[in-house]
């Protein structure tokens, strides 16, 4: 749905004083770069020029839910990137500098993520002269966190060694006593703001150099982005996407999602998890639409699907659970493609999806991966437990990556002759890739660079089976297993059978200590809004009926020994589960 | 649709001796190649591997028509083309040899095209080490246009330099006294068939070692297709085309037309044009199935169309026309993406495949140009004429193509300053273009490739102007252009006019000397079936209506000072109208 036909933005237009001028070309630098013909290096920045060459005037990114809604076409928003990368050169950024941003989804994180903050030519007196063969300076950005506490943003902030940040005025506090630059957003949009002041330097450049003032990156594999990983064990690793990385993987996620010029965008997934898990880049090659909300607010998302046209959106299933049990939730007018990542879907929330109009997709990925890389297509004609069964596994290689394999742990460490594991859906090795869509290496970290890299492939750390289709179905992080009387048992299995009893919400497994066994599985059971009244006083009872209810669909080794019943679980931003805190409440038990 | 869904192909079922058992990878070659971790080489080869990895027994290519009908799985389909790897090494092809395809639609050129005859190792002593650093051998395809003459047949083998030719039974009197080895199929798929019997001797070798035991080209800008161009003015040049081009525009190609997993292409446009327009790659990479016929018969197009669930294919407009007109034509069950290149469809066309359910696509390529280079989309909101009329245009730039720039002539033939004409729909100027998806060069020809390639630029030799909403409407190829009094008038402009009289089926519109105007134009037209009659024994009357059509639509200089009425228009093979031989038939009179 366009803009036009939307009627949640029937009254945007763009404001005419930002519409480049009709004969003003949008390619940067010299597009030969001194290159063969036949070559141009791949670049996600190309996609926004694309975009406001063929739409300039088509709505790129809305965010209505705030005192100063601001609606950008993609002519306006191409102006607002240029001026922003002007600015940055003014403010001294070179070449492979770190910019971070802290920021809800918004236009201000959305503009920087989703073009990657490269191309920008310092403004020297060599830079007077257009494609003067001054090296182009190229920024990688930064997006960071906005739920850590202040010490881990700090952390990060010296281990990027960021040289600006671009914060939020909500997100200050977690970068106050900081010696690097800042500049502050109030989200307004507005004159005064003095994020779009800091833009307003860049303006008068903007308008006088353009796009061919930019320089483009000639070094396709140079870095793009520096995410940092949710860090659920130790320290955050940063990890280093390039641009051809993320060109190829933004096209295989349009094409595999169908997102196109039709797609209306719904930032649910915080952006600054692994970069949005690509779909900065993916909207705007597809040249869709995004819509940004500050918060995950589920009758403003459920007020966005019944009334934005929004035809995507990417979240957890924890988040999904929250969407499908508001009170708002209802038959939609339009499908919705729900990419699901994190976790796998259990039945019965694939059938709260459908039912309301949602149809699911689960696919698998790491901020070491570029977002994603396996997906599935779904499985209209079988009944639903068959569909979630096949749906719960992670599925086959991505449109551009590599082959993703199942690999047995390397006999006396030697990682050069990696063997496959049977396609027999039962013996259990590590996920191990490579290829266009696998990061570059860990930033300033060449030691977990080398071994995750091992053999020449990106070891994951996830253990999973292969099925005799191809299909990869994840049994557990190495972690996560419980060794259970010599057995392994999958925390992933257990909470997967668990979850099919009708009463229960949410499910997390993991394992406690056990004077015989070694180890036992312990479950941690959100009940159902409609059935907390139900077990009041007796969760013992419901103890034993859990149990029973196990039994009947695990091995005995797998049963969980204990149950508790919580309000609540511990979940990083992204809505992943943190079995490590789990694992604290257990040893203290 | 998938096979099994398809009432055409019910009979279907992968014979299981050519199903690669499933614990075999099919992944070739050392897959770190000595390259980092997150790089692997672009090559429409992994689309092949990973099809046969997804969905061994999806249907992917059907040939239904013959006396001996053959269907294929992904899993024998990859079976076979390993066969054929290795049964070219044993007939010792190296690395850059050149391979010929000499057939009409069907599987045997299917097979090499669409997965480029890529990724051998030749198999010397040093080969029976695998991985052995040997350098990968690597032959080019080069698909021959079979409705050639026998003489410009022998000056395109003679020129590519081929050293084996892979020949169906029919073309064999194109290759009569050749000395180049030839390999002959019957078409049949069966035992005793020249072409089956060329691929069981490289089974032994594929049973053996498989995709592994073939090495895979390390350099994605290596050379992978050499097709000719068609040649409508002097000798056909050969047109280099590289792996990463190929894989970047049939990616772009599948996202553009919307094939997936659940499509069905059939082969209408001949394979052996400008690599299929890229849809060899595009349909494997979709995993989705194929149906190949050998002549265009319209009847049968029909057939499939209304039977095998068909909801893709290419073709020019004369083709497309006849598609429209043929007896069998109705009204279809599930709609069909009609993708139109080689000459902008008229009003009547595209409401005439609409009434059918065909949805037309209009766009633009070049044999130089990895088959297309922009593509629009359909509105359909507006009405017919106004549609037709942007539709028309060819549109704005590729996804993965850089930009499309409309120029003025070089001043002083200084091709490093290239101006962009005025974005007004009016200055006309030549379509250049460069990057990713422009063919590399010219095969031995250094000095057309320098003079197609000045200033970093393909020079594609089409005038058009550019719209203000930045799409690009060809005028005319340059050599087609009317000089009338000075006045340089558009001969597609004036095709386009006269093709809107309702009685008018084509028409072809060509310079003819004028003693006054230097110039005029004279029209050549094909009647509609039904006015045949109308008009006959009155072509002088016919003449003075039409006359009279243009001069309500168009500018004097422009209006055709003669008119011929004709039952057929000279035509490649491709169905476009050959202008060259119209001005030899005008030359006489």
């Amino acid at each position: 749905m366009s803009f036009a036909s939307n009627p949640a933005f029937q009254g945007f237009r763009p404001t005419p004083e930002s519409i480049p001028p009709p004969n003003v070309s949008l390619r940067h630098g010299d597009p030969t770069n001194g290159l063969p013909v036949n070559i141009h290096p791949l670049n996600p920045v190309a996609f926004v020029l694309r975009a406001a060459l063929n739409y300039p005037d088509k709505l790129a990114i809305a965010h209505p839910d705030v005192r100063y809604p601001v609606f950008y076409s993609y002519g306006i928003w191409s102006q607002r990137i240029q001026n922003l990368a002007y600015a940055l050169i003014q403010h001294g950024i070179m070449s492979g500098d770190r910019v971070a941003v802290i920021a809800p989804n918004s236009p201000m994180i959305a503009g920087p993520v989703s073009t990657v903050l490269t191309l920008v030519l310092p403004l020297t007196e060599a830079a007077t002269e257009a494609h003067s063969g001054v090296l182009a300076a190229r920024a990688i950005i930064a997006p960071i966190n906005t739920r850590l506490t202040k010490s881990e943003v700090s952390y990060i902030l010296e281990h990027s060694g960021a040289k600006l940040i671009l914060v939020d005025d909500e997100c200050i506090h977690l970068v106050k006593d900081t010696k690097i630059p800042l500049v502050v957003t109030n989200d307004s949009g507005r004159p005064g703001d003095p994020y779009e002041e800091f833009l307003s330097a860049g303006r008068r450049f903007s308008k006088e150099r353009g796009w061919p003032g930019l320089e483009a990156e000639i070094d396709e594999n140079a870095p793009a982005v520096l995410c940092y990983t949710s860090g659920t064990t130790g320290r955050p690793k940063g990890v280093i996407t390039t641009l051809r990385g993320s060109y190829l993987a933004a096209i295989a996620n349009a094409y595999e999602s169908q997102i196109n010029r039709d797609s209306t965008y719904l930032w649910v997934l915080p952006m600054f998890h692994a970069a949005g898990w690509t779909f900065p880049w993916s909207i705007v090659f597809a040249f869709a639409t995004q819509i940004t909300i500050r918060t995950v607010n589920f009758t403003r998302i459920w007020s966005h699907f019944l009334h934005s046209g929004v035809t995507h959106y990417c979240a957890a299933p924890t988040v999904q659970i929250g969407i499908v049990n508001d009170p708002a939730a209802r038959q939609l007018p339009q499908p919705i493609s729900a990419i699901i990542a994190g976790a796998a879907p259990t039945a019965h929330l694939i059938s709260e999806l459908e039912k309301k109009g949602i149809n699911p997709v689960h696919v698998y990925g790491l901020t070491e991966v570029s977002g994603i890389f396996y997906i599935y297509p779904s499985w209209a004609k079988l009944l639903l437990e068959e569909r979630a069964k096949l749906m719960a596994r992670q599925g086959q290689s991505f449109a551009t990556a590599q082959e993703v394999r199942v690999v047995l742990p390397a006999k006396d460490g030697n990682d050069d002759m990696l063997v496959d594991v049977p396609k027999d859906g039962k013996s259990v090795g590590e996920i191990i890739t490579r290829g266009n869509i696998v990061m570059k290496e860990y930033f300033r970290d060449p030691e977990a660079t080398r071994k995750a890299f091992r053999g020449g492939y990106f070891h994951s750390g996830d253990l999973a089976v292969m099925h005799p289709d191809g299909a990869v179905a994840i049994m557990d992080r190495s972690k996560d297993i419980i060794i259970s009387g010599g057995e392994n048992a999958s925390s992933l299995a257990i909470e997967q059978e668990l979850a099919s009893h009708p009463h229960i919400l949410e499910v997390s497994v993991v394992a406690r200590s056990h004077p015989k066994w070694g180890e036992r599985p312990m479950a941690f059971v959100i009940l159902h809004k409609h059935h907390v009244k139900t077990w009041e006083g007796m969760h013992d009872k419901f103890t034993r009926e859990l149990k029973q209810h196990a039994r009947a669909r695990l091995p005995g080794f797998a049963c969980p020994e204990w149950v508790q019943i919580v309000e609540d679980l511990p979940k990083t931003s992204t809505g992943k589960i943190l079995k490590t805190d789990l694992r604290k409440i257990v040893a203290k038990l």
